[in-house]
């Protein structure tokens, strides 16, 4: 069985990159990553000293001052290069990004592309969106001009989940907008934030513009909290979420902050199983269940529960786990051994609750060379109900609920109210009705018809409500209202 | 001197208006409100007590499920009957305004005029701003459409000031798009907030979609805390504005909140002083003082200082004072007696740190009947120094300090870094250059060019920055952002 | 049976209004013009001089001058003073436009309505929509900045079937922006458009801003061809909106063409006919079928043909005809006895070609007072192909052709390729995916999902195609791009 | 002297693209082209037969069948394709430019930057401007969806003078939207829209998508008379521009005729002369003249003139010419002999008008080697009056008229009233009054302030009014209501 090649075997120690130079944190605390297929250690990572976090705050904000000021053609030139070298190394930035987090080939090419997207995105954004307004005469001898402006240095905290596409949800937008960023990413992918800060020196992008410490969360209050930061664009946890979300009331500061979900999947009776099952497993099991889109729970309406659980126990059972560069793999491992354990540890608890575990993936098959990878089966509990914590919680892993239920207002009820998340939910269905009210009615930001991640293209914002959202601006195109502040010129001819 | 009629000498004890029906709080608790122009008591308003608060959000909520059902043509019916319902109450209201608040009848006939563009504007938010997005075949056979959801109750927190401008800068709008509100208005002013009440329970919206409690400060926390508000609007101090930012952090909800501001006037040598000092005196005596964007500094760019000070001075001497129903005032009184004691506090601060005064409007004269009221004549502040404390800070008066500076860069630094506000500066000059440089390198949300009072007209967002607003939405037409969330749907053709 | 009052008996013989003042023609030509229902006459209109016509334009050119700078917020206001008078004359126009035109009292309350509808849409628009541009240092130290201009007179030439809807489709927009206009409406239905201006008169515009000249075709090519007017704004039919096309093109002037149409509604068989049939007859038989929205051939696919005509047939048979102010009438009579004539020979042509009638409104039964008037009850064909000239053609009277067809794409085929129209096709179904493939396949400009009268809101524009549309701008919202154009400000600071 | 080497001395019989395959025309008609510096041949054009161009039409139509339902993201990439081709082919189009058309080098790269920036603005058009709206609920259980949908093929009719940065005006946002087309160059410049297409074909667009005939004015009413090109994109003369919008007009098609200019730059006394003089030279000789956004007539108001005359004289006499290619040359020839010679007949009627040639520029020195080149120099007429046919009409070549008036209002009553064209206006003045004034009356598409050749970046529409443009869509990103129509969508849930 052939894999695509590694790009290197072990990266080192890697290094931040701060006013556009890269060197070593003083602070002298290395830690140790790992390939999660092999449980082998690819890189190590320094915990930044509060110093170099100020210091790459520093070099943002002496940066701001000229990239602001920038002619708009000349800084979205930089943007069009970024994509450009992504387009480059996009076979190698999706290698790396398997070996780092976990996930197959094709979710990475995913990834990569759907960053790319955001990329394009800006650029579009900056040319069209961002244009201020204009009304003549709106009172006698007056005139009045909207401007976007940018406001300064921002806080990107990605998550390990999706470190590229995390980054590419906020950096490129920032940057178009006249912004400048300090990157601070979660410590388990810390070889593939490296390597996006590798192209973007390619790039050339003026020295403070975009920066990069390593700590994660030892280092992100110091990071929020600096006076020059004025807000925060974090992907992550609904707990760290919160907490974040807190410190920026505290400090008058501007957020998005996107945090967990907990997604349900409703199929009618009327929907075609042999459309809905294959988009299931790309749904809950995709990204090894990593993922803020990825489904939960899977609601059947009526009696297409029974030949519904059937099909979609057969098909998870079949799936092929495995290193992500086999291409054949339909399933890479957990990005962390710790990730694993909490996984492990929601579904011994969905046991203690009485649920019965109808696909069990705790200990899945491996060739001898993955023995020591993070890995994770598909994994499905029937008899399932409502009250249970894990019909209430996220597993963050590859772990599905199937539920009967009697009818589409029960099933819209249930995603409404018995969880404080409100991030993203499908319905198959081939009634027009039946999909009007569903994505009327159901209280999340992210609606998908007959496809199970409702995952929007770059130039939307990505949706999201209740406790899986905090914050005035969405990321993406939304980011505009994260980055800018509009001034408003009122001038009188006299 | 013929004054106009007051609509009621008294009005009695204020009723709360909650689910469409007014009624008494049982808190037992009232208080007295004056006439600032003669001290009389006009009117007694309840504390609430914090269940009829929960009670007035409760009452919101129940209305929103039908309300933000209800067709888009249908509600927006019910926002051009408030409009006419303003038209045909024009005069009662600004007569009140007066009144209760302190101002010039001609102030208050702008105040209400500037309402109604904003009633207008929600009218044109709903119908335009307010669409959402749909693209076909963005991929193969996917769709896909963002709709903007209204999210429920809104907790609207008005200032004395402009009682009438800050509840149209948010109430028109969240109806419009659906929402409910409960507002707390400030209770210096708590006649005209009835008043309006008064006028909204004219155009017959149903039950729970507008309620009005009293209490201020003592029941803003409890209201903004409910669990069914989704966030507020606020206008007011930024001391209790961070305080309110704060709360709404660690409840993980939304807020627009508007605080303070420190303004300055730049006149360049080339400005025409016949077109500049007429203007300089509505904004810096305009509401008595009492307005977020009126002005607190002038500075004078080189040797326009002597003859700039000194037509100021006798212009702002020859003001007329007194009862704002005589169409012939020009300076109303503060708002209360408080109020009126804080700018002593200021003027007496001021002089303490050194500045000389060169207009004292600490005692001025007036009718015996107004001896009682709040008056305070224009008070002008020479040799003044950007390190002292009422460089720094609002008096929210009728105060003016004036400073020499050499250069328009000079001035531009001190707008930027000497004060930690950023709501408006004005520039005057006729030279295309300076109105340019001016008004991309100050840092505030506002710019006037040749315009003291930098207002922007309803259409447009209030800009506002640094510590004079925190959040993520503007007032007025921006609160698209506040009040509603997007939601994006995904659909797949199979 | 209890009629609704007539508002006069007789009308006259009507002004034009030029230059704000009401005059007779000095042509001398006048012609009856009759009450529909009943054959009596009920007023006299003139047909003007081409004298005549260019004083009218030639007002409106110099009444343009200062109604373009007047400032935006004080033109709106007459916008929003013209939706008043709309909301206080409403029964009184929705009672003339019964009497003049022929239609229900419901037809005509809902006309009425949407007519304030677009007043409204105009406010929104110029409000929003109308907002220029403004990009700052888009290259080093250039700005740039894009308004829309009003460009000056245009001439809105207005059809008999929908006299207030189209009048109300162009001069609110064409007034907001700053635009004046000369209105020629068609000679059938003389009373209402000289009651729009009665009402408009009462608003109070400037004198010239609108201008009202009869004469219709005869008129109208005099009109266009003024140097002064810019462009004009049409509804009408597809022969008479290629000529004018054809003239605009010679005269290198601007064009929104709104012209015939052919349209189809589609039943699939798992459509309600609980829902569809009620919603048929609206689309057929609404204002006697002189509608450009209104539907000419049913499309029954498979087996749901014999029931679905059934249905339809027994439906049409019960419909009740008379004059529209009876409250209980369905169906009024067809405006003139030409366009009566005109159906009839449609039929005619219909018989000739081998369709076969099964149900005959040729000779209704009414009372006799209504003996004399132009009634023609529901009528439909069966067994029509689709090379008959009835299948391609308008009947534009209360004919339906009902044809059999075996598949959706069928159906497709026949609405895009049997007939040059492209105004609106239906279809009646609950399946998700047909109507998708519907409403994307189909080649016209509005599209009906389980609605057969496919009209769009006001802030939509009206859209439509192919030889039912000619020029750059829709009517409605979209006439920011008839009567308006833009300039781009490109500024330097050096 | 060094000059930069030609891609080519000579390019040989230039085939037509069609269907994604070169090919010679079978006409047999093949026209000679030269180097404009040297006067030698530098390639062979063919006359197309009318069958070709049908041919190309319906190869065009073919690939619309497809390429509208190409998902977006896909089709878009192909736009990205385009963008870094010509990046890659950056200098040898620019080289290819001077040698086929004649102007600097400075000036052809200037011409493929903002073609690049075309390709740039189409792409973000593509994904936020061309977005379809949504409004949920409009009315009770009413939705209603508006699309942009392509319409089809398009004539792409480019001239001579622009030939690479008209066809980026308008082909690559007809084939981001979904349209395909047939590009028809002018007929002297074959080489570089030959060199245009060979780097479209390397990006790998499917078959038919573009197009391209030779023939120019001899094949273009076939081509836009053909009934599958549902409109046409032109750049040209007004009276073939005219011609063509009558043509459209009896087709019922739609346009987007650019046309001529005459150009206006006012001087006021303010301005500081050392900013002027270099920026005036720019705008009345860049490309010789041969440019719709070249200057025609300088106004100097009031006692500038004599200072302003001399300056812009001087400046103007030392400008060096010679071929393109040499980086130092400022000036480079006219493109044919014809057109050297239009100017020199423009230049004899405004001596036989009686105005004072001041700079004659009719016989330039040049080395031998261009000693049959098409070359002119700078020329400058006084004394001229407004009455004058030289201060009407355009002479598309490096002429200037000076002349003296003592108020702003007069130099605008001269441009809005002394020329039927409306192109562009620019004012030289530091005074923000007078650049209100003069920006808000002058009766012109595009205005300078500061800026002599008032030239909007790629991302906002060029502006034209009068006679310099026909139609209801603009160039450039405009070019939505040109390509695209909406379809509105309403869909009532039942």
């Amino acid at each position: 069985m052939a894999l695509l090649p590694e790009v290197k075997s072990h990266y080192g120690r890697l290094k931040m990159y701060i006013d556009g130079e890269w060197f070593d944190s003083e602070s002298g605390v290395y830690r140790e990553t790992t390939n999660p297929a092999t449980g082998e250690p690819i890189a190590e990572y320094p915990i930044a000293l509060p110093e170099e976090v100020n210091r790459a705050v520093e070099a943002a904000e002496k940066a701001f001052e000229e990239w602001k000021e920038m002619e708009l053609r000349r800084r979205i030139q930089y943007i069009y290069r970024l994509r450009e070298k992504f387009e480059e190394h996009f076979d190698e930035l999706a290698r790396i990004l398997v070996q780092d987090h976990g996930r197959t080939i094709e979710e990475a090419r995913g990834s990569i592309r759907r960053s790319i997207e955001n990329i394009e995105s800006a650029c579009a954004m900056a040319y069209t969106v961002a244009k201020g307004e204009h009304v003549d005469q709106i009172a006698r001898n007056i005139d009045e001009t909207l401007v976007y402006e940018p406001l300064g240095v921002f806080a990107i905290i990605t998550p390990y989940n999706i470190p590229v596409h995390a980054w590419s949800s906020f950096v490129p937008y920032a940057l178009a907008l006249g912004c400048t960023v300090v990157v601070s990413p979660a410590t388990a992918c810390p070889v593939i934030s490296n390597w996006i800060f590798k192209v973007m020196e390619e790039v050339g992008f003026p020295p403070g513009v975009a920066n990069l410490v390593y700590g994660g969360r030892e280092i992100n209050k110091t990071l929020v909290s600096h006076p020059s930061v004025q807000g925060v664009g974090f992907i992550g946890s609904t707990r760290v979420g919160r907490e974040l979300y807190k410190l920026v009331g505290e400090l008058g500061k501007r957020a998005s902050i996107n945090a967990g979900a907990k997604n349900h999947v409703v199929v009618m009776p009327d929907a075609d199983l042999d459309v809905v099952v294959p988009r299931l497993l790309r749904a809950f099991y995709g990204m090894t269940g990593q993922r803020c889109l990825g489904s939960d729970v899977l609601i059947a309406i009526g009696d297409v529960y029974e030949e519904l659980k059937r099909r979609f126990v057969e098909a998870s059972a079949r799936m092929k786990l495995g290193y992500g560069l086999d291409e054949s793999v339909e399933l890479g491992p957990m990005t962390t051994a710790q990730a694993r354990q909490r996984v492990l540890d929601f579904i011994q608890k969905g046991l203690d609750e009485g649920a019965k575990l109808i696909l069990d993936g705790r200990n899945p098959k491996l060739e001898d060379r993955y023995a020591k990878g993070y890995f994770l089966g598909p994994t499905i509990f029937d008899e399932v109900t409502p009250d249970m914590w894990i019909m209430k919680e996220e597993s963050f892993g590859p772990v599905a609920c199937i539920i009967r239920m009697e009818s589409l207002d029960d099933a819209i009820d249930l995603i409404n109210n018995n969880t404080y998340y409100g991030h993203s939910a499908s319905i198959f269905t081939t009634n027009i009705n039946y999909a009007r009210d569903f994505r009327r009615k159901v209280n999340v930001g992210n609606v998908g018809i007959n496809v199970a991640i409702a995952q929007p293209y770059a130039f939307f914002p990505l949706g999201s409500r209740k406790a899986s959202f905090f914050g005035g601006a969405h990321s993406r195109i939304d980011t505009l209202r994260l980055f800018t502040d509009v001034k408003i010129i009122v001038s009188w001819r006299y």
